[in-house]
C-alpha cells in the first residue's frame, strides 16, 4: 500500500550514466533512495516502477489505485510524445499525476513541445535536473495532506 | 480453431469500471460472454484476446489465420491513433478486420479524430456503446457466411 | 407518425445503378423495402426520404419531430462533407442521427475523411455496404425501445 | 436526345449583365444561340440547362444519360468550389464533362482556385471569356466523332 | 418595392423555437413585425425572405436590385460558412450586404468562424440576439438616407 | 462612478485625420461627445479612455467595476491581434465588452482577421464607421437596462 | 518576325515517344507542322521553340517581342511548378501567354496542382491532349485579330 | 541588492480576487511574504516586481544583474505567448529565469500552449497554484548556493 | 524640428554589451554620434529616440510629421515580430521608414523571419551590424534630398 | 560478444510470407543466414534480434554495448515512424546505427515518410529489398575496420 | 554503349575540396576511377556525366536509352529538393535510377528532407560517404544481371 | 584577378526596360558602370556577371575564390525563391555573400517571400531601387579593408 507512485519511462534506467551533460550524472536509484527518505520523512508511503515496456506501464497504472495509490508521479520519457494509451490509463483508472522532465524538452527537437501528458498532469515541471524528482514529491505530499 | 477474433486494446480491460457517463457499465466479460453465445447461435466459432501490449497484440494478430481466423474485430483503443506496427500486422497476415469504437471518438479530442485501422477495414463503427460489438459480429457473421 | 425517418442525400437514388464495385446492385427501393420489414418486426414504425436538395432535406429534418419522428438514420452522401446547414438542421430540432456511409471513406479523396455530422451523431458506421442501413436500423429500434 | 448538355450554374444567367470588365457584355442567351449554331453545323445536338440550384443540376445530370447525352460542358460557378455532391453526380451516371470558366479563376480570391471537377474532367479551360464555351464544345465534337 | 430586404437562410424560421439558451425565445415573426414597425417609422420600405435552399437565396437577392431594394441584410445561418455560390450572387448584382449572426459565431465550432459574406459587407454585427437585426436596420436606414 | 466605459487602443486618437477614405473625417473628440449625448439621453453615465500603450489599457480595465463599470465599449485598434494580456484583464475582472471595429477587418491584411477579443464579448460588429460606436452603445445601454 | 511564339518546356522533346497512354502519339513535330498550317490559314505568323533548359527558355521569351511576337502559347512542363524566373520573364518583357498541358495535372501528383503560369495567364487548358495547342493557337489568333 | 528577482506580468496583481476556482483565492501580496520568508530562511536576498506594462517588466529584467541579481523567477502572464520584447531583455542581460505559471496552460486555450519564455528558462513549471512560486524559489536558491 | 528621426525598439539600450559576438561591441550611443555627424555633414537634421515601452514608440511616431520629420529610420527589436500596434502608427501618420536589424534575423528563431515593418517600409537592411545604421541614413538623406 | 547487431521490427519475421510482391520471397532466416556468412567472410562477429515488442528491442538495444556491440543495422519497421522511445535507446547508449528498409517507403502511405531513425543514423537506406541488409552489412563492416 | 550511368547533379564537381568535415576528402574523379574499376570487374560497361546545369541533365537522361543505358545512379545534389523537370525526365524515357547522397540530409536544413526523385527511384541510400556510390554500383550491377 | 563579384540573375539584364514603377529606368549597364567607379575609387577591383542559366551562375559562383574574389554581390532574381542549388554553390566555395533585392519583395507575391539566401548571407537588402547595389558595394568594400 503505496500513496505514491513514481514512475520512469522507456530509457530513464540509463539515467546518470547517458548523455551527462544533459542530464547529469545522478542514476536513477540514487533518485529513489533520496526519494524515498523524503517520503518517509513526510509520512507518506512511496513505490517506483519503471518499464521500457508501455504495455507494463499501463498494467502499473491500472493497478496502483487498488493498491491505495492516491497520485503518481511520472517521467514518461519517449512516451511522452506518443503514447494515448499510457494517458488513457490515467484517464480510465481516475489516478492524479504530476508530469515530470529531466531536461528542458523546449530547447530539444520539436516533436518532443508536445507531451500527451500535460493537459491531464495536476502540475508539469521540467529542466531542473534529478533535482525535479524531489520538487514533484513535495507537491504530491502537499496534495496528499490536504485531501 | 476460432473464425472470428475479438480484439481489445489498452484499457478496454476497464470497460464498465472507467468513465461510466461515457461507455457504460457493461464489463467486457460481459460483453464477451454475450458475444460468444451470440456467435454460438450462428454456427461460428470465436475467441477472445485482450491485451494493453502493442507486442502482444502484434502477436496474437500474426497467429490468426493459422488458427482459422477469417476475420477480426478489433477496438484497437489508444493504439487506434498511434500504432503503425499494429496496422501492420494486418496487412502482412492479410486478415480482414472491422474496427469499433465504444465512444464517439468525434465527440473528444481532435487526436483521436484518425485511426490507423479506418483505412484498412472491412467496416468501421463508432458511438453506440457496448453494444457496436454485437453489430460488429452481426457484420462478421454475415461476411463469413457469404465467403 | 413515423418513430424512424431513413434520409438518403444526393445521388443516393442511384445506389445498385452506380459503381457497383463500389455500392453493391441493391436499389436503394430494395434497401427501404427491406428495412420496413424490419421495422414492422420490431413494431416501430418508419419513413423513407431522399433527395439531392440540400433545402429539401433539411425542411424534411425540421418537420421529423412534428410528425412523432425519434429518431434518424442518414446517409448524408455529398453533403456529409459540405452541409453545415443540414447538420444545423439536426441541432435546430433537437433529432437525434446515426450516420451511415455505404462504402469506406477512409479509402476514398481526402475530402471524403471529415464528415459534419460524425461529431453530433448516436453513432456512425462506414463501409458495411447496403447491409450497413439494416444495422442502423438495429441500433435505432433498440433507442427507441430503451427511451 | 441530345448529344451535348450545357450546364450553367449558380449566376451564371447574369452572365453579360453583372461584372462586365471580369465577364465581357456578352449574355448567356447569346452564348447558347452561338453554341447550337456551332452544334447544327457539326450535326450534333445539344442542349442547355441553367439553375441556381445545387439540387436541380445534380437532378438535370442523372438524367443526361438517360436522354443520349454523351458529354456535357459545365461552367459550374460557385459549386465549383463547395459540392462535392455534383461531383458526384457526373462519377453517379459516369458522363463525361468538360470544365470551363469564363474568367482567370487564378486571379481571384483562393478560395477559388481549387475545383471539385477539374480532376474529374476529360480537360478544363478557364480565362477564355464567352469564347472559352464554343472552344469546349469544338473539343466535346472531336470527342463524339472519335468514340 | 422594398429599399431593404432582410434575408434569412436555413434554420432560421426554427428561431425562438431552437436552443433558446443560445438564440433566445423570440421568433422570427416577431423579430420581423418589429423590423417591419421601425422601417416605416423610418419611411423605408423592406421585404422579408427566408429559405432553407441556398438556391431560392440566390433567386431572391438576383431579383432584389429590379425591385428597388438598396441594401440587403442577412443572416445567411449555415451558408455563412459554405456558399460561395450566394457570396457571388450579391456580387453579381451589386446589391450592398449587412450580415448579422445572432449568436457569437466565435465561442462555437471553429468552422464557424469563417463566414463568406464578411469581406463583402457593408458590416458585420454578432452575438447581439435578436436585437442584433434592429442595429442592422438602423445601420441600413442610416446608409439608404445618406445615399 | 461610470456605468460604460469606452476604451480606444493605439492610433485611435488618429481618428479622422488618418486614411479618411477607409475611416472617415470624424475625430475621436467628436464621437465622444456624440457618445456622452446619447448616454445622457438614456440616463447612463459614461466615461471614456484612449492610450497607446497596452499597460495603462489594462490598468484602465482593472479599475473599471470598482468605478461601477457594468460593460465596456472597446475598439482595441493594433491590440486586437496581438494583445492576450488585454484580454486577460476581461476576463480577470469578470468586466462585459462589447467590440468595434471602424473599418471592415475582413477586406485587409489577413492578420487583422483573427482578434483576440471576439469570443469573449457579448457582441462584435465592425465595418460601419464611426456610427458604429453609437451602435455599440445602443446595444449596451439595453443590456444595463435589462440586468 | 512571328506574332504567336510556340514554347514547349522539359521533356516535352519526347511527345509521342513518352507514357503514350498519358500523353498520346502524336510527337511534336506533328504537332508543330499542324499548327504551322492552321496559323496560315489564319493569316498569321508562328514561331516554334523547345528547350529543356530553364535559362533557353528565359532568353527566348525575352526576345520574342522585339521579334514581333504578340502572343505565347506555353507549355512550360515540368518548370509550370517550379520557376518563378520564367514567370518573370514574361512578366519582364510584357508578353501575354496563353498556357496550355497536355495531360489533365488534377489526376497526378499534388505537386503538379500549383502552376507560377495560370495567374498571369489569358487562359489555361489542360487535358485536352494534343489537340489542345490548336485550342490555345484558336484563341491566340482571335486576340490577335481583335487587338 | 537582491539575489532573487521575482517577477509577475499583467493581470497577476489579481491573483486571489480573479477566478478563485482556476487560480485559488492566496493574493499576491501573500504569496510574496511567503518567498520573502522563504528566502531569508535560506540567507538569500529577495525582490518583487509586478506590472501590466510590457515596457517597465523589460526596464525591470535589464537593471536586475546591476543590482546582483543572480536568477529571476517569472510569471509572464498574458506576455507568455507573445512577447518577444521581453524574453529578449533575458537574453540581453544574461540572466537566468524559471517560469511559472499558476494554472494549467494545456487545459486551457491553444494560444496559451506556447510560451516565448520556456526554451529559454533553466527550468518551467506550471499547475500547482500559487505553491508553484515556493517550488520555484526552492530551485532558484540551491542554484545559488551551487554557484 | 529634424527630417529624420532613429528609432530603437526594446533592448537596443543594451547594444555593444549585449551578445557581442553577435552585435558587436559598439554602443548604442556611438552610433548615435556618429549618425549625427553624417546627418550633419549632409545638411540634414536628425533625432534619436530609444524606447522599451510599445506606447511610448507610438507615441513617438505620432509626434514626428508635426515635428517636420520626413522619414523615420527603425529597428523595431522584439516589436519586429509582435506589434501591429507600432506599424499602425506608421500608416496612420504616412511616415516613410527604413527598416534595419543589426543581427541576420534569418540565422535566427523561425519567430523572427517574420516583421511587421518589412512590407510597409521603403527598404529593410539587415546582418550588416552597427553600419547597417549608417546605410540606412545614406538611403534616407538621398529620398529627402530627391523629394 | 558480437560486432554487429542486426535488429528487425514489428511485423518482419513474416518477410517472405507476406506481400511477396512488396517484399519478395526471402525469409528472414534466410537473410540472417547469408548475413552471418558475410560477416564470418569479414571477421567480424554478428548476432540477430527480432520482436513484436517496442520495450524489447528497447531492451536489446541498452544491452548490446555491454556486449561489445560496435554498430547496429536496424529495419524499424512500423516503429519507425513512431517511436521516440527506441530513438531514445540509440542515443541513450551512443550505439551507432545504419537504417534499412526493404520496401520503397516513399512509394507507400504518406505517414510512412518520417522515420525518427534517419537523421540519428550513420547512413539509410531503402528501396533495395532484401539486398539492402548486406549492402547495410558491408557499410557497417567498414566502418568498424575504419575504427 | 554502358549500361550504367553515373549522374552527379550541381556542385558535386567539388567533392573533396568542399566541407571536407561533411563530405569528406575523395574527389569525384577518384570516386569516378573506383566506380570503372568496379564495373569492369563484373563486365558492366559505365559512363559517367556531372553538370551544374538542369537542363544539361535532362539532355543527359533523355540520351541515355539510346546509348543502351539499362540503370542510373544519381546524385542529384541541390536539385533534388527542387527540379521536377529532372525527374519527369526519368519518366519520360522509363529509365531506372538508383538515388544517392554523400551526407546524411536528414541531418540538414529542412529543405532538403524532400527529394522529387525517392518515390521513382529502384532505391536510395544517404549517409555513407563517397563508399555510397560504391553500394549503389553494387545494387545496379546486381540488378543488370538479374535481368 | 577582381576582389568583388556582382552577379545578376535571371532577368535583371531587362532591368531599366522593364516596369519601371517597380524598378525605376536605371539600366543594369548604368548600375554597373557606376559599381565599377565607386569600387575604383576605393582601390578594389571588380567585376560582373549576368545570366539567365541557373547553371551559369553556379559556375562562376565557383570559378571566383580562385580568381581572387573575397566576397560577392548577388540579386539572385527568381532563382532566389527555387535555387538550393546556387545556394549550395556558395556555400561549397565557401564565398561570403551580400544579397540584394531592387523591389520590395514583401509587396509582392507571397512565393517572393523567402530566399535561399538569406540566411547564408553577411547581409540582406531590399526595396532601395537600383540605389541597393551602391549600398551593398559599400559594405563589401568595408568588410574587404577589415579583413
Amino acid at each position: 500500500m503505496s500513496q505514491v507512485l513514481v514512475l520512469n519511462g522507456p530509457n530513464l534506467n540509463l539515467l546518470g550514466t547517458r548523455e551527462p551533460e544533459r542530464y547529469g550524472s545522478v542514476r536513477l536509484a540514487d533518485i529513489e533512495a533520496q526519494l524515498a527518505e523524503q517520503a518517509e520523512q513526510s509520512g507518506v508511503s512511496i513505490d517506483f516502477f519503471q518499464s521500457n515496456s508501455e504495455g507494463a506501464l499501463i498494467d502499473r497504472v491500472q493497478a496502483a489505485p487498488a493498491e491505495g495509490c492516491q497520485i503518481a508521479i511520472i517521467n514518461p520519457g519517449g512516451y511522452s510524445h506518443t503514447s494515448v494509451a499510457l494517458r488513457d490509463a490515467f484517464l480510465g483508472v481516475a489516478l492524479p499525476l504530476i508530469e515530470i522532465h529531466v531536461s528542458n524538452i523546449y530547447q530539444r527537437e520539436p516533436f518532443r513541445h508536445h507531451s500527451y501528458f500535460s493537459d491531464i498532469s495536476v502540475g508539469t515541471l521540467l529542466g531542473f535536473g534529478p533535482a525535479g524528482y524531489s520538487m514533484a514529491l513535495t507537491a504530491a505530499i502537499a496534495r496528499i495532506k490536504q485531501s
